[in-house]
């Protein structure tokens, strides 16, 4: 028997609901690392310490999140949840090598290749990004709509791609020590994170009967919000401390990084933050689930203090 | 009409059916690195650079034998023997890099890293990998059989990962300056160049209507090729010149890498290669097509000068 939603059982808060399905994320995303067949330890444990190294978890709100707008449950997503979070985790790896920006910081521990080294780090990196598709193609409960399952791989391996993550990544070194206008900054950044976490509430639309319409708000609130995330994180670069962030801020300026504060203001930018928000939450009007959630990650993106 | 197959119109050669192939593969698969939507155009060139340097194509080669082996058109092959040689090509990119191998020549010219920079090098292999999986998720011949298109992308993500491709290649590290034997020697290379030829034979029978059975004695030439390939490649750096293999030779050595010469000795490397070589051969009765080129492609294993 269900219970009903009266005020001695409420609708849990956004915030409550989203603990729990992350806590139930858990334990199968990790087991996804776990010894297996030939595969070395070492290699897995460089695979384990940046995936299961306690991030934010975003991607796997945002999947959630754009689920539960969508009415679908939660076994269906688990596979974009996860892939997901491995693609992001790898390109944490691959962005800290020293090739690339350099950290040694990175969720508050030791960078990957600094806790391991550079070709550790740069296969733990590959093996990530392998297994996520692994995980995609494998999932029992996706495989039985094999139609969705083929267009959720095709838009995460893009999104990933050179036109997506490893595109804007690559646009980002280029800006080192470079003036860019914001129209340029943007570009960087929908490539860089706004492709991937765009991906994380359109993939789920594949899994309805509305997938154009829907799937349309929710890229325009998928890119609203990703851009919103990163002009705070831009802000957070200057105005928070270390132990917030669990990386070395003001490492923007350090290293002649253009970002949102140096090239708007922090005013403007903080302002535009607020608008994107706004502009997101309006485009979860008609959705056919609960958008608290994702209502509810619109505003931590720009609010949050790390 | 399709002509007959007499003395004045043979049978082509596998040697001729096979440069017919690869030259119809060539343009596609060229045509899958052009310019596109936001991709920055200096990770494209270098995307270009490595794909397209003109390898030995021994990859999708054994893609289009299988096939032939299994009675399938060409067609339905492309996808498979292009997303493995972008597989193949990024591992070539990642494995050269200073904090890998270190090597500054690749297939007669500067490695990626040399020719660009390493940062480029490293996502430019990041996004091989990506397009890999978006081409296998995109393609509408192997769209057409979901199912079959599922295993094949399954079977592929599963062998570059930590269990194959990238696993191999940290066992590879980590055995410089170690004295190994030769079951460990096999080991590594089963999964760090087998696992990937493995799956050039075995990824189309499932495009067959009898996988489990051609698809395993596919299975076991493949593994058979593939160990033999990799014994004349430590052969061939002993033994060739570097015109010859355009990399460095004696390679093996200067860096005091276990190689089947050094474990098993140079007669007992030959040998052993002739064995495996034989009963990949074998492995081809009662195929439904014809094997004539993957014959071919086995002996070639171990008589090729580079």
């Amino acid at each position: 028997m269900s219970l009903p939603h009266s005020p001695s059982n409420p609708t849990p808060e956004p915030r409550e609901l989203l603990a729990q399905w992350l806590s139930d994320f858990e334990p199968p995303f990790a087991s996804l690392l776990d010894t297996s067949g030939h595969a070395p330890e070492r290699l897995l444990a460089s695979m384990r310490y940046s995936a299961l190294a306690g991030g934010k978890r975003m991607r796997p709100s945002l999947v959630f999140g754009a689920g539960q707008a969508l009415g679908l449950g939660q076994p269906a997503l688990f596979a974009i949840a996860a892939a997901i979070e491995l693609i992001h985790s790898y390109s944490l790896i691959h962005d800290d090598l020293p090739a690339m920006d350099d950290d040694d910081l990175r969720r508050g521990q030791a960078s990957n290749h600094r806790q391991f080294d550079e070709a550790t780090a740069i296969l733990a990196g590959d093996a990530l990004q392998a297994l996520a598709f692994e995980v995609l193609a494998s999932d029992p409960i996706l495989s039985q709509n094999p139609s969705a399952q083929m267009h959720i791989i095709r838009e995460i391996a893009s999104a990933c791609g050179a036109g997506g993550m490893a595109g804007g990544q690559m646009l980002d070194l280029a800006a080192i020590d470079q003036t860019i206008d914001y129209r340029a900054l943007e570009t960087m950044h929908r490539l860089k994170t706004g492709a991937l976490i765009r991906v994380c509430v359109t993939a789920p639309a594949h899994l309805t009967s509305n997938h154009g319409p829907w799937g349309a708000q929710l890229a325009r609130y998928g890119e609203a919000v990703g851009l919103a995330f990163q002009i705070h994180d831009d802000v957070l670069d200057v105005t928070a401390s270390s132990q917030d962030t669990g990386k070395p801020v003001h490492a923007d300026a350090a290293r002649n990084k253009p970002a949102f504060p140096s090239v708007l203001g922090m005013q403007a930018s903080q302002a535009q933050a607020q608008k994107l928000c706004a502009q997101a939450i309006a485009e979860l009007e008609g959705l056919p689930g609960d958008t608290h959630v994702l209502r509810w990650l619109a505003e931590y993106a720009i609010h949050r203090s790390n």
